[in-house]
């Protein structure tokens, strides 16, 4: 499979973009942003589901995630839903930083590559 | 094709590797670092093409793309120019966060990975 | 090769992922973090051959290198022994940028890709 295939593309760029048996997802944010950290995590976690859905793979697929905290001390908030979320046999490699992001509400946003 | 290839080799890094019909940039910052940060993005969005020519491909077949700024309120001035910069039709997959890069005067570095 | 195999696996992630010939190594960290940026740098690395074994692979056939450094001022104790490390003929595409990480003794962590 060579063929480039974008999904919710919008002018700044798409979502989803699956190549070579890879989709490759935009960076996720919460909705609701008036959520603390583990209330966004799960809003993330679910937008996941349904992208990865979206590109006909599942989270048992994960190959790697990159996960941005505007605080590292959220780390283990993070974690906990993190860990209900994954499957627990076929984790993603991962990093964790601390970077500012967007806009200042924002306080998680995760990256994620994926097998189709 | 298995086969990786690297270009613009140094010391430290290549700035263009391919294997697997997939290319992987190098951040690339500008080289005239007087300038503020749409004239940087504008530097190093043309420096991106040059990449993307040498491993022969174009910004039509971006994957994904992450973007450092120094300072995340600079995030509407390098969006105007990336937006006028990609193909509408094909924008890849994207990230942004706000870190501290190599020297105090790089105002925004860009990752991208592209489809050969 | 399309099938995904993971080692390392804890609850948390995988710390390395192959897939589609290409492997993901989770963000390493050194173990002994009583040691300054070089000493740290130089435990990481060994770390990633370690990896990048369990994989099959090895430092020749570096893809992207992502590096977070803690303080960046620390970027040219960094690029000494990262110089020193790599296979100059081989060396990957690269990025480095300033990132807290999970805890405050972490001075740097690295994120790779390799051809298998």
């Amino acid at each position: 499979m060579t063929k480039i295939e974008r999904f919710k593309i919008g002018p700044r760029m798409s979502r989803v973009v699956t190549y070579n048996s890879v989709v490759y997802l935009a960076g996720i944010t919460a909705d609701d942003l008036s959520e603390g950290v583990a209330g966004q995590m799960t809003q993330v976690l679910r937008n996941a589901d349904q992208m990865l859905s979206t590109a006909g793979t599942n989270r048992a697929r994960l190959l790697m995630a990159t996960i941005w905290l505007r605080d590292i001390s959220d780390f283990d908030q993070m974690n906990a839903v993190w860990e209900s979320w994954i499957d627990p046999a076929n984790p993603p490699a991962r990093a964790t930083a601390e970077c500012k992001l967007a806009n200042a509400e924002i306080l998680v946003e995760v990256i994620l590559q994926a097998a189709l």
